[in-house]
């Protein structure tokens, strides 16, 4: 987490104020849709309880806000610390990740309880002197951003958590027609060779800006990266490209496949992509909107970076690396008319983002490289040269996961626009696809 | 199930609705200090959610009443059939018990409607003529039976579900004091060598006693047996007892352990009886009156039959055989002024049972054999001789289960009373310990 | 181990002493056909290496008899007493058994050397007065009894062991045609009710007969058992009847299994015995003379109890007891004119067993209980009214596996026949099936 | 795999002849001092059998050379395709790689007959017009590269398979004093920033240079790279600072872990590097010269990547990547009298290689990058921008490994000296530590 916050006038904090007013309730209301018994849900250890969700973001604002910087403040209770700790050794101990679907207490009712009385407290905190102090504004700006994230994740883990019960349970029901129009034809986007900016600088930022100039610590520091010509696909696959893929036996051909990813479909008899189901030699898609045909123009998601892999090799393509998406992203669409920053802006305007309400990616629009999926890139997450964790426990944040994992890129139809940017890290693990993970091919030119 | 039905006049209907109506709403009754979100708690595979308990028991009179019985029956819901069949493969393949907890759906207030639909379905058939059919008024016996039997599991796996929560939840405050007064000293009551006569007979039953002469179809047939001389306690072990056990380095003595017990131990790290706590220095119980002193008096339970076997070796003693078990049960404080039958029926009034309301069991009375804890026998789980099955897949009920479990005898203090008679056979797995499980011990005489 | 020394004269020890030789020169003969190679093969943590066998047999020597008894003796290796320790937590801790296929040192020529040691040492304590010690004589007979099993499991072990080679190797040619006659016509023998004598008593004995009145600990005491009326069939099942079962879908059919043999099943994805392949529609049998076609004539082995089980009652009938197996064995063959101790003896001279070098159960005959397999039963391995263990670690033979086994009776043919009774208890794990094990028919007569 | 044959004279091949010769020969020298018995051992799935090796080596000859190009080659054994083949999916099916140790079959002397009857074919082959074909001489070269990498593996692989043995068995017996004296002080290197040449070309070879200029394909094709100013350490760390590291609890402190190793040692229990022993308060490692004292000055070794990475942070320094290791080669010692050629060239003369039979990483030598040890980058193994795998089986060589696993860069104390090179990639998975892989410092400097 990289902030500045600076000198701060007050009229920056009603307006985090307005900010935090309204993140929070998002979580809240993205949970209207549920029944009682689905907050507690957690069908394997990577997906988390909505309720769980709901507690341990109300539980980052009281260990890295109320609890350090708020005078005398009284543990809300003594237990959550150890049971609302995602992973923060330097804090302490946390319950066992696999087995949070397993805390029937405290109820759906005391977690709201809960959120209320942090919310009260971090009302009194922005209303305070206190906010002006370092670091406190950036990290209840991190909080929110914190927050965001994790209502990605609820979308994802509850729409994992439903696919197992066998009454395919619905979020929320489809408002618009499920089939989309054919979305444009395939098409190379050329890209030079040459030095390349990657990541974000630490730039000053003043209190107006402060929740707009945010960025991750691991999008830091800004560097240079020589890249070789490449091209980017005009969009990414589409679930009639990876059916034909499965007509063509690429299940079954090792040949398409890294080893690793070759043995994991093996070990666990993958045949398709994640919530793909055949009834009567029909395919049909589970959805958060319930289990529908499946839509040939749409864009393939939920496909691990094995499937990604061994579909652009089956393509004669290759994953891009995230510094050859960054770089495309930057200038995406720019043209002589166009600069770089009002294309990019306008490309992220275009992405298929959580405001949407459509919680499924739809068939693809050429015109930005955001939203819809995440794309997976070829690249490992690692640290950039001259990368920092800050000091103390909020340094767990993203360091630590530097390892075994990928990069993906662009954010998905269950993000929220304000998160992304071009230089925005996500990662996972090669064989996950619970998140709306999908492919954009690359190609090497030379 | 063996039950003998014959000609039925209208009154045993009446008496058998009445049976009906209280056994099943007892089910509800135990789950009202529930919160809504703990119906759907599964902490492991054994422990089904309270919920599923519900759903699962009306099950059992849809599939083997309503459907077979009812002309033109419609399904409550179709899918049900697979959901809540626990492991009857006559009947069709079985949702995964793991995942019980992971039914989010359908939700509790769609369970309860599904029990008053099956319900309203149960009397019609109670009022017409069908109820007179061979088997019917069995079935509807033995369904009874089988919700008695879940009752109680309600009440394990619930403990046991609550336990893996750290605010360890509490099912009911307590009402009396904890601490118990010492119970008896320890004495040997002796038994003579000769042929026994084990399991219950089918007896021919007018309807008036068709509730009160059940017996499972496992009792049967009646045999001989013959046995040595053995002596039996006068009571079950105690805390105390185990304390001793645990301060001599019962659980570190390889000597006093089965093989399989001793690498149970040394892979499970077990240290000590399930639930048992310890907190600075003092130990602790968990029970369903929340966590609670360890009471030096009252009988241990939630050990398995290794630990019990370990107990008795320790003590230089051994576990019965469910058939001394069941000799001693018949004449256990007959004497010449009381008959066998006079003494057997006392015994078991003596018991303690679920309907004390008291989840735990006390320290233990030496003038009956049951209740308080299931006692477990060195017996394997196996038929008698002459034991059939009845046809279909209601003779999946116990007989396919006659392999690599132990015999439990007595009942425990969450059992249903009316289920509980010297010839009643439960039966766990050696390594199973979240029943209300202890050790009675025997020995031989010469 | 239960044996009566007294007083021993000294031809008794010539006596002993040439069967010592005798028998330990037979474990070093079994191994005459191996490679060098093949010594060290462990496929599996049941199935141990035949050089542990070597090595293990001696151990038995030197920690029983070499240390406690020979004054200032010299352990031959410090670190063989850990090495080599089966399970005896008496002595100390174990070389995990899993691994003892990864111990190339000791090489083969350095365990024959051990041998050769222990050997010279056993020689000067039989010719020494040490050996009229109390326990000195029946623990050297409880050694080669201890060795005569090893030998056993050597053929066991190393068929399993070589079965996982895709090149399939032959311990020893076949000699004689492979296929065999009919065996006789299916019947039913019928056995009366009552009081049987199970076990064998600790009877004086004096020094000739000290190796012939040998019975392990686990056959008493001899006690009275009550059995109702019953049939046991005059051979066991043949592979032709296995086949039948399979095609009649008999593995697929659940109602024939008991609970936990259809899981293993399913598990395991058995379709068939083990070391049972079908190749072009023909089904063949690997055997310790290599692959073989299916012989339908002959007794059908390798199965577990779980499939013991299945075929008993797809055939309406049911394993035996371990004592209506006894029972019968005292008296079968027996007539007017042939007194049960002569039956007896005739039947156990009938057996097939290791002696007759060919390694794989043939037809079967009806005229013995004994030999080809070993008959499952559906008794749990327990021990006897009034059993005791030795004190010591000797103490740890037998009685600690008393717990989720099940008894075997009757001896197969790679057991040597001087360890064979009607008394005699094998026992394995009802999945177990890498034994020569196999299913006599019993039923109920009433 | 990556050599330009082209028109090649017949001196080349007498040449290439010699090298088999040599190669070959290698193998079986290097198995000189095993036991029989040591042949088989494979003590975890990932470290195969000397005899393994020794088939797998000349099956690589068969299969890429004999079967293809010689007219009417006759297969040595059918089943070798299947028993020998590692991982190629291209060629067929494969023996499950965690069972290589159970066959005992083919033995010792039928592998040696095995390698014997290749050679005789292959020297026919390099005596015939075949060997001027495209492909067959840069499949020799690849074939000898890849026997050399098993060769190898032969070292680590035994070291590992004898470390389970509690007898630790000794490879070959030390000749010199074990002791080393202290290395030099530790400094820092510092490197500029700018593009470097990373990977080696595609460069025109006539025959004679075959041999010598050829690399893997996973170093191909050469690319441009830019790198910020770095600095790398003059030595790799020692025993006496990963014992620092020990005392100073950095095993048990979690904030110096990546996420994923900080579990793996809490899993797996380390406290340590790999084969360290402390018995009676003292440290000792295990090697191929027996257990020997720690020697504090000797470069420490057998770390996984998760212990490299912790060790550096620990150090307040990171991993290089990849990139940075190999600018820092190309130009490590070079000055204004010694050219980057002629310093690259000492620097790999001044490697401990296999060649100097010391099987343990010496006190570091400043004046190379090279030799004792293999050094962790924190780059994940993943293709060249550019990068081609050849068609057919042959193509599996490395390129589908390009996933999960992490560059280490340099080569060990037993890597053959001909195959390293600055541009070399050897790769294994982060947590694997059974190669002599230890860590070199890195840091920014900015």
């Amino acid at each position: 987490m990289v902030v500045n916050p600076h000198a701060m006038p007050a009229e920056s904090c009603i307006d985090l104020l307005s900010q935090y007013r309204h993140i929070r309730s998002l979580s809240e209301r993205y949970c209207a849709p549920l029944e009682h018994e689905d907050y507690g849900l957690q069908a394997c250890a990577e997906t988390s309880p909505a309720k769980w969700h709901l507690a341990h973001t109300s539980w980052f604002f009281e260990t890295f806000l109320l609890k350090p910087f708020v005078a005398n403040y009284q543990p809300y209770n003594d237990r959550f610390e150890y049971l609302f700790n995602s992973y923060y050794n330097g804090i302490g101990a946390q319950f066992p990740r696999a087995q949070r679907g397993l805390l029937s207490r405290p109820t759906v009712s005391e977690i709201y309880a809960y959120r209320r009385a942090v919310d009260d407290a971090m009302y009194l905190l922005l209303a305070s002197d206190v906010v002006q102090k370092t670091d406190v504004l950036s990290r209840i700006t991190l909080g929110l951003q914190h927050e965001m994230q994790h209502q990605e994740l609820f979308f994802t883990d509850l729409k994992y958590n439903f696919s197992v019960n066998p009454l395919l349970p619905t979020y929320q029901p489809l408002t618009d027609p499920w089939l989309e129009p054919e979305p444009p034809a395939f098409e190379w986007r050329a890209f030079e060779n040459g030095i390349s900016l990657i990541g974000t600088a630490n730039k000053k930022s003043d209190a107006n800006t402060l929740f707009d100039s945010f960025c991750f610590d691991n999008e830091t520091p800004q560097h240079r990266v020589f890249l070789e010509p490449f091209s980017l696909a005009n969009r990414p696959l589409t679930n009639a490209e990876v059916l034909a893929f499965i007509h063509d036996g690429g299940y079954q051909n090792s040949a398409l496949w890294l080893a690793d990813g070759w043995q994991k479909i093996q070990t666990e008899h993958w045949q398709h992509p994640l919530y793909w189901v055949q009834r009567d030699n029909a395919w049909f898609e589970f959805t958060l909107h319930g289990l529908q045909p499946l839509d040939p123009h749409r864009t393939a998601c939920h496909l691990s970076a094995y499937e990604a892999d061994a579909l652009a090799r089956w393509m004669d393509a290759r994953l891009p690396t995230e510094f050859e998406w960054e770089c495309a992203a930057q200038r995406y669409n720019a043209t002589h008319g166009i600069s770089e920053t009002d294309a990019l802006t306008q490309s992220l305007a275009n992405g298929h983002f959580v405001d949407h309400e459509h919680y499924h990616p739809r068939a693809a629009n050429p015109d930005t490289l955001f939203g819809g999926i995440w794309e997976w890139t070829s690249s490992a997450y690692s640290p950039y040269p001259g990368f920092k964790t800050p000091a103390g426990a909020i340094g767990e944040y993203n360091g630590k996961f530097m390892c075994n994992q990928l990069v993906l890129r662009g954010g998905s139809c269950v993000s929220d626009r304000r998160q992304l940017r071009a230089s925005y890290r996500n990662f996972f693990y090669p064989p996950d696809r619970w998140q709306f993970s999908g492919v954009r091919l690359a190609k090497d030119r030379r």
